[in-house]
């Protein structure tokens, strides 16, 4: 049997565009066919979680050390085109706006390789516009951003 | 052991506002100790699934007799309060426009009653804006919302 | 339009075993046309949580005042035949056997009505035997099941 | 920003065993804090699928070209130690019976890092055996196991 490196899920960064890769796989699909709608919010997800982390920002750590904790506050999502069983998408996170209290999202799911359709790949999937408070994990208020974030987010 | 009637998921229409009753369960929810994001867009297509079986169309027969399909277009949802485990949801649907070739609902979950918190129902979880295009389920193109539902809707 | 009562889900006790209708939307559904086959350990806890609920047992309020959390120790389960979009599946939940800290459930997932298939009613789906682990919230070690709830059961 | 490779999320096989990495995200999670029972399931079928992959069987085209399809048919699942949020598993799939017309899978995941946990990695979390049949995607009756695949796997 042939041997392969394992790799964990990481990410990249190409000017302020952090991209992860996402395979769909059974669980994620629906009768229809392709992936049910509610799960791009959960790639999504994944792509900020691991935007943060590419940061230096471990949530479990926010939470711990700094007792911040990072909710969605609201999310438009335009659903472009489907994604099928077995394809790999291209998640993108940037933060386009920075609020005192909020981080403003924009995010992609692009096909970057197709197994069953002909699309040759790039094509748009699905947008949104996430925005993401930023709560005392104590009191669940509204508070400021982590300045050491707000500094790197600001390059 | 006591008795109670066996009684499958259902809901009323007021006016022209169809709701519905959701519990939450386990795997609604995420370490947060809320339910996760993403599950609101769940239980808003669960409200939208029966509010269409109350006026008569079935989703399966409707692809199987006139090979037409409702897809989602767009979301936008607005994330206002974090409902609990074991809290009871009521989970409406309302068409506001009514488009050639799609719907728009109207959406909001409110709590019914609450279990662990202290909130005293009818507050406002979650509300959304949900565009739903219908396709015709063999050449997935747009094609018109059938005559027979905009007759109904139209009311 | 037409008015119906709106109604929160819950179920029935026949002799010993406890029984609830689940609706299967197309959440749970995958691109095979049927119940993803993890999504019935969903449907499984959901009849757990309704028949302790039966019995008085509110897991939030175990948790909050008795300190005792359950959780799935093992899962036995056969996948008979798939359940598809718009089925209504009866789920049921028998304790079968009592032990100091853990509770043994057997479970079936059955037909109650298809709308897309042609069976009859009443078809095994699938079954289950879980272990539920009774744990000290706090030390999280496995500790004795509530004296009130065994009691309960032992009827 | 520093700069980073993009992966696709891949896997290895060490002797007869195949392993690849899953990162734990919120979505995952429960209330418990934990991982929710049933998404070790899905883990499990990444896992499978993957290892398929690895061997060049694509199930989509499994599908396609050979009308065949694998279900689950029975799973039996032990759950020995939670997994948390932003833990990375490693999960693995094994072939260990080769029946005329299914699989027999043993699997594991295992906590390849923890980031929250002070455990060492390594640590056993859950392990389960997954019977999987091969189906005539056509008749939907078992089938046999493709010779092809079986070679692959007898080695």
């Amino acid at each position: 049997m042939s041997m392969s490196q394992p790799e964990s899920q990481s990410g990249s960064v190409s000017g302020e565009v952090f991209s992860m890769e996402v395979r769909v796989y059974y669980e994620d699909t629906d009768v229809g066919g392709v992936v049910y709608y509610a799960n791009y919010l959960k790639y999504m997800e994944r792509a900020r979680t691991e935007f943060l982390r590419t940061l230096g920002y471990d949530q479990g750590a926010l939470m711990a050390q700094d007792r911040r904790q990072f909710v969605v506050k609201s999310a438009f999502i335009d659903f472009v085109s489907p994604a099928r069983f077995d394809d790999v998408l291209s998640v993108t996170a940037e933060v386009t706006k920075l609020r005192r209290a909020s981080l403003h999202f924009t995010q992609q799911c692009r096909l970057a390789s197709a197994t069953k359709s002909n699309n040759s790949g790039g094509d748009l999937l699905a947008s949104a516009e996430v925005v993401i408070a930023c709560l005392d994990a104590d009191s669940l208020k509204p508070c400021a951003v982590p300045g050491s974030l707000k500094m790197v987010l600001s390059h």
